[in-house]
């Protein structure tokens, strides 16, 4: 059956429904053997709320986004957890793979739009390292379509290795413009206090980085980790009085077929085509009115078809938009400033949540030497596995 | 720390924020060998759709519950697979463990309510019988403390085990009470055509069934089957003309520490009982004002203490209510006129689900053999694990 198109209205059509991000907090992201998913989520929050200037009593709501919590620590109260850990009676999970940290957003936003919370929380927690390597892989492929891909043995980063393939023969992207995507992003998450990788590679020693699947390497893959991010959110009118703030001016979602072999194209990602449609004509502005983009990138791949889908470059000159520099921060339009994936770990579920606080951190000029200048408007983008379901959302500060 | 009160606004605080169900369906629940998670989601969205008199392309937005498609079906993405089988792109998870039905029927509420969505699903969804014995035995344990007490070897039959031994103690609760309780859940699937236990059991085997836990039997357990079911949800003003409706009049949800050791009280349930308040007070009535109730009883002591929570019974006398044949349809509120978890089956995250279809057609006068007279008000309670988190939905017809 055909996907249909988004229907649902946006953000500018419902009168006077302004919501804000008014704090931002994080725990480092890594692996971090000392902190239990309980503590992950009390620092985390604790953190924001600090940011915001309210208390955690005066949180009305929590929208918690967990990938992998029932199969790696063998919990499935995400939401209990939450409740017991930051005394919040009004927890609930809320999800979609990878991208549940931006879903978990768009829910918090809902609840404060509907009037039914005036300060809501999402956060995003994920513990991965409580697995071994092994375990993990498979856990990651729960992501895929289980039936048709993952069963047959197929993993992430075969399905992306499938992906590269295709994108270097359909367009002449070459190893040295995917290792660019890299090079990048840990030279972006060296000023990043959260991110697990903070030291610089160079292009050779990615280029000759083993191989994970061809020909994916393991330099251009991003790592599992563990890490919690939250913001807290209100209205307009909640907000007007703070100094620190960056409004939520649009939102879309898409989805496709989540087994690759169902889609017309594997080169491009139709969710986050779709998605990122409707999440600029909600804001009603063009991609060229972006200061710069947080996007989703567990291989470099997905980085470079993301910047071309956005509409950022050319479909099929995303490799050479990275490799000229033009995605730097001090490029024409700066890529993952907070270093992306790759740079600050993929913490799955945290990673939607830690996109909306880049663009929060950006937007109030808080980003110290990773600092994107004149940040006005900010754009996060978020998928599922190999893009079954994108989120895309914009934040302005103005 | 100590769990703050709800803060939420409640439904009669929004001013003209009706929401009502108009359509409701599901598959079957039971050991459905032949059919997959994509099969179940299908059918009962179809179901769902075909008794709204609306098309699927209606839906702006489905909120999916889930709990065990990580352990149980190795797939994340069951926001994808909806979307996929659906054809509608705004699908997302929401849940909370085994109470996760019921929160999705809030965000769902919620959607219409921000005025995101003009028609909205939720759907919840298990498809258990693809694990073991064993295995779900330790996929249900996921849904107790994981550190405290899953960890230590304890099931959630065995802490149930504890809190019927409690209840039994404290107030003198016998076994043939508890046994009234599967007894009338029997009774009353034989009438429903969507149960699984569609046959009598007498006291008396009840009584001599296996132990599981003591004092915890195995006809005092409701066994964890495969099971899917949908409700389509639009605002008042698009309910209008709709010959068959229910108005979601109030909702509370509640939360409590998750493992035992961390309550005050195990005969109680925390959670329930502040989201029952808030639940009743949101809707403006009492409970005298309702004329049945769908209630969590995966374990016969849950309906017992559930009865006691929700304030139709005084506390201890639940198991007397039910023996004395109060609960029964005919009787002074009846409880579980479905065969709640026990009679229709346990599908975890679809039980919210199917107690609000259950309102939904006792509401509408359509439950024929098993149709509480004079049906008006309806209330419908979940709860996740042994009590940890805990919903109320308060459905009428008026």
């Amino acid at each position: 059956m055909p996907l249909i198109a988004n229907s649902l209205k946006g953000l500018n059509e419902m009168e006077g429904k302004n919501v804000f991000v008014i704090g931002a907090g994080s725990t480092k992201f890594g692996e971090l053997w000392e902190l239990g998913i309980r503590e992950l989520i009390s620092i985390a929050a604790a953190n924001a709320a600090k940011s915001a200037g309210v208390g955690l009593n005066d949180v009305d709501s929590v929208f918690v986004a967990n990938c992998f919590s029932g199969i790696v620590n063998s919990q499935l109260n995400i939401n209990s957890i939450c409740a017991e850990e930051l005394g919040v009676a009004n927890c609930v999970c809320v999800g979609g793979g990878d991208s549940s940290g931006a879903h978990a957003i768009l829910q918090a936003a809902n609840s404060v739009m509907s009037g039914k919370s005036r300060i809501a929380m999402a956060i995003g927690v994920e513990k991965t390292s409580d697995l071994s390597m092994s375990d993990i892989v498979g856990a990651v492929s729960c992501l895929a379509d289980h039936e048709y891909e993952a069963y047959t043995g197929a993993t992430l980063a075969s399905l992306y290795g499938m992906i590269t393939q295709k994108h270097m023969e359909k367009y002449g992207t070459t190893e040295a413009q995917i290792a660019s995507v890299s090079v990048k992003s840990h030279s972006n998450a060296v000023n990043n206090e959260f991110a697990q990788f903070r030291f610089n590679v160079d292009a050779d020693s990615v280029m000759k980085s083993p191989v994970v699947a061809s020909p994916v390497r393991v330099l251009g893959s991003a790592a599992a980790c563990d890490g919690c991010c939250a913001i807290i959110m209100c209205s307009g009118e909640a907000a007007r009085k703070r100094r620190k703030k960056a409004r939520l001016i649009g939102y879309g979602t898409g989805n496709d077929v989540v087994a690759l072999h169902g889609r017309e194209d594997i080169t491009s990602f139709r969710a986050l085509k779709d998605a990122s449609r409707l999440a600029l004509q909600d804001a009603g502005i063009g991609i060229q009115d972006i200061s710069f983009a947080e996007v989703y990138d567990p291989f470099s791949i997905a980085e470079i078809i993301s910047i071309e889908d956005l509409g950022i470059s050319k479909a099929g000159e995303g490799g050479k938009f990275i490799e000229n520099g033009f995605a730097d921060i001090g490029g024409k339009c700066p890529i993952n400033p907070s270093g992306g994936l790759k740079g600050c770990g993929h913490a799955f579920a945290a990673n939607g949540v830690r996109q909306a606080m880049e663009a929060f951190i950006q937007l109030n000029g808080d980003a110290g030497a990773r600092q994107v200048k004149n940040a006005k408007c900010a754009l996060a983008s978020c998928m599922s596995g190999t893009g079954s379901d994108a989120v895309v959302n914009i934040f302005s500060n103005e």
